[in-house]
């Protein structure tokens, strides 16, 4: 092969049949994707199902923490098991611009192999286009998840209840800060990296272990803030938050203070909210704590009735203010 | 709304909130769409299951006979179609570039949701991705799909036998000669309109109808002729084709001509191959001929030992040629 992308490895043709045996099926070996036919043939799937749709656009590539590849395996996975599911089938479609670097391709779809034995879950189907130069910025990756949904019923957005503890599973604002760091060549005295990781092991062990979970959500594309104003407008209920409660790195919180971000808006790609009844909150943290992706889970609010659809932040020195979602793009390209 | 997409829209936050509502909930309604969950909760699947995904660069975005969006919809599908199921659920994925015009998204939109309703398939999850101008190529679609398996076995690229029979549902060339020809500005006498359709609803009666379909497989990009060459290698076979039956349209016939271009390596996008024993090709034929998707079908040759994976054309001369895999790109972005 070439070391560069070419137009032909997107003809369906001869050097479209080498890219897929040489590079994607030598990674991404699977029953279902050796097949080569137009579609995968799932037999061991029953219902209900969760499926979930990503195109990864991140610039750059690689990252502290992460890459393109792992970032779109996690991605989707996390967004399966929001739903209560086991995150089980993934398809991937590349978008390549011609010239791509082959060592570059080639990196992407290790760590997409990696990533996804990690979380469990097997590429079954793809799909490879190239466009050609300046028509895509080097690379685009869609990965679509389905996987079967345990927790009956399925968390929503829209099932929060008022009583309802609101907890979270992490420190906020990594990913955001250590791509935007990154990209802008910035060295932090300590570095900041990515929170990407999955999350469906300890989703499913919340399930199971603690049960009636109303909400999963992962604060990715707006942050937090952004997040639970969807959740607090799907419910059509008030959430107050605590905002000494919000686990935040001291690394994050001065890199965010030195460029005047606010953490409570970065995306996150490692962490999730929980919702469920306040009597077992001390349950779900104990299981959260206990498990690697959990460690700095905290309590950090309640949803309550009062003004529906409105997040409201109650500061450490007592006062408090409406935490509004996100208007537009406060960094573009983060996933 | 702004008459241009803007970056903000792929924010996640308010303004990416504004688009989902005022255009892609007002065409794409479905349940599953407009709960706003990060997953798709599907209830009434069972397996075995067929997956396909594939991602829509196609340009110009709007052509003869259809456009990207409806290109999106029947190619996964058709897809989903292939393996003997039943397509019932897709995702989507917009790729957007900053500065697409609003109003050409919204007809991409309702055209998808146009085509989805013809095949009877709902889209029910989705993503938007905005990249900043430069970055893309005004928009790409991702479309990935899933059904219900009704053929048992299901049919695949491996499962031709000698003795079968090589059936195709039309006329060769027509996508791949309409795209080519809008693009160049080329007028012919007669306008060469894209064959883009859905094969579902085709494909489902035969199985009912025929059964024992061994291969389904729709001649996309690389034609019949890489398509034929891909059975002929998964089965370790030999194909041997006529070449005078297989249909083409005279206006086909003259445009390859007159630009030097082999309609046998043209892409389809409403065309497909059915690989069946001999014995039921009659009653297949009869099946195909009396729907509109495959009123041109006709018999184009059959299966034998012998050379594995070489595909043989006989000429109407009476001599014979091997029928190569295409090597590269013919005509890059085609679908």
């Amino acid at each position: 092969m070439s070391h560069k992308v070419l137009l032909d490895y997107g003809s369906g043709g001869r050097a479209s049949h080498r890219l897929i045996r040489d590079l994607f099926l030598k990674h991404l070996h699977s029953p279902g994707l050796s097949r080569l036919d137009d579609a995968a043939l799932i037999q061991d799937l029953s219902g209900p199902l969760a499926m979930s749709t990503d195109t990864f656009t991140i610039y750059p590539l690689f990252f502290p923490g992460g890459d393109i590849g792992s970032l779109a395996v996690h991605g989707t996975v996390n967004d399966v098991a929001m739903l209560g599911a086991v995150p089980k089938y993934l398809s991937c479609a590349f978008l390549l611009e011609e010239g791509l670097e082959m060592h570059e391709l080639e990196k992407i779809v290790r760590s997409m192999a990696l990533a996804a034995n990690n979380c469990g879950v097997q590429v079954i189907t793809g799909d490879t286009k190239v466009v050609p130069r300046g028509a895509a910025d080097r690379i685009f990756i869609n990965t679509t998840g389905i996987g079967r949904v345990i927790a009956d019923p399925a968390p929503s957005g829209s099932s929060a209840e008022p009583g309802d503890a609101v907890l979270i599973s992490g420190t906020m604002g990594d990913h955001g800060l250590a791509v935007l760091a990154h990209r802008q060549g910035m060295d932090f005295e300590t570095a900041i990296i990515s929170d990407s990781r999955p999350l469906n092991d300890l989703t499913v062990q919340l399930i199971r272990e603690v049960g009636q979970i109303h909400v999963f959500r992962d604060p990715t594309r707006g942050g937090l803030a952004t997040t639970l104003n969807e959740i607090a407008l799907q419910s059509a209920l008030e959430i107050i938050i605590l905002e000494d409660r919000i686990p935040v790195s001291q690394e994050v919180q001065a890199g965010c203070s030195f460029l005047g971000l606010d953490p409570l808006y970065m995306a996150n790609e490692g962490k999730f909210i929980c919702i469920l009844p306040e009597i077992l909150a001390d349950k779900a943290l104990k299981v959260m704590r206990s498990h690697t992706a959990g460690k700095d889970a905290a309590l950090i609010g309640h949803v309550q009735e009062g003004h529906r659809g409105r997040v409201v932040l109650r500061t450490s020195l007592g006062g408090q203010r409406l935490l509004d979602m996100l208007e537009g793009e406060q960094l573009p390209r983060i996933c």
